[in-house]
């Protein structure tokens, strides 16, 4: 399946960034941490910032069962998820030709908040183990009611574009030719740290493999 | 001036991430690259990623003046601005309770379309500045021809919000005592990389101080 099937999720402008390929949005929300939500309240978008997770062409999201935010976006609304991955800027000779360099998904949909319980659980572990593979399996999993606690909403991946932009910068050849400033790209990438163990743990509680040797980030 | 003024900016949900001090909307907003445009389109909540820049209670937001986003942002409509720092993964010894660590903003507004051209020309020196601090004086400044060809927008810094999240998991005291999985933080930092010349770039062109010099990221 292509990407950007609808007039809206089709790029209109710089359309040499846009992507076709429905493994590239895959990759983009599997390496990426945080979304983010738009909504419609009483008349005026907001955008939040939250997890998620990935299971085939469903996206999951999640949030307290009494969040305005999500109660709203459970309404059978329209909602907006965008995940974006920052790659570097772009120094150009000229001042307009200033960029940045990034990847970026962006997906239009209804929410449908997920009851059954069962999916509820799923689209949790979806959601847990995107965000810290492993650890579904290595931590307490939920009761009864934190899953009662917890609202998951689903969103079809079938209305989404992928916009990139990469490379040098795309100064005029004028300027290429005339201007002595340096221009090339100054790359951002995001690491893990060091684990920070919590105060309550045993002193030299080993770090399991699945936390310390985690895939590095944006790969 | 404290944050939060009106209803739709004082979070109603996690009281205790909520930030009141004016500064940490500032820092947050000057050390990120990118923030999350969100408005409405058809109906539809529309989010897309892009450059920004700050001067003083006035955000600059900048596009073709062609793109259908930046038109719709310019008529006077209601838009909402999130700018997301993420910090680290949440590990908890609940599935349950894994988390981000991260520290967000979120200004609601309505977007003035800049039609001044020493504004113009104003905002889009602002967000070169930000995007490339030293950037604007090093290269070669915008024409009439480029100003005409950028939309700028400014949005008022007045109703913002941040929310902030930090330190250890939140288990609870029962799974303290008896779960023995690993708990803490796994942080996440963003660096720049080694600069990258473009192709075009005499060979052996020193990368001057500002970019190769550049204040850490996330600082």
């Amino acid at each position: 399946m292509t990407l950007s099937p609808t007039a809206r999720s089709t790029p209109r402008r710089l359309r040499e960034r846009a992507r076709r390929d429905r493994a590239e949005l895959y990759a983009l929300l599997d390496s990426a941490l945080v979304c983010h939500l738009g909504l419609i309240l009483d008349d005026a978008p907001v955008v939040l910032p939250t997890g998620y997770g990935r299971d085939g062409d469903t996206l999951y999201l999640h949030g307290s069962s009494g969040a305005a935010s999500l109660l709203a976006a459970s309404r059978a609304t329209p909602i907006c998820v965008t995940v974006t991955r920052l790659d570097g800027v772009v120094y150009a000779r000229s001042a307009f030709h200033h960029s940045l360099n990034y990847a970026s998904a962006v997906i239009h949909g209804t929410a449908r908040a997920v009851t059954d319980y069962e999916e509820v659980r799923h689209g949790l572990r979806v959601l847990v183990e995107h965000l810290a593979p492993g650890s579904w399996e290595h931590s307490r999993q939920p009761t009864h009611k934190e899953l009662a606690a917890t609202a998951v909403l689903a969103l079809s991946l079938v209305e989404a574009s992928v916009k990139v932009r990469t490379g040098p910068p795309a100064d005029d050849a004028a300027d290429v030719a005339a201007v002595r400033a340096w221009a090339g790209v100054l790359p951002v990438t995001a690491h893990w740290g060091t684990p920070q163990p919590c105060p309550h743990l045993p002193t030299n509680a080993p770090v399991p493999p699945h936390i310390g040797r985690r895939s590095p980030l944006g790969a």
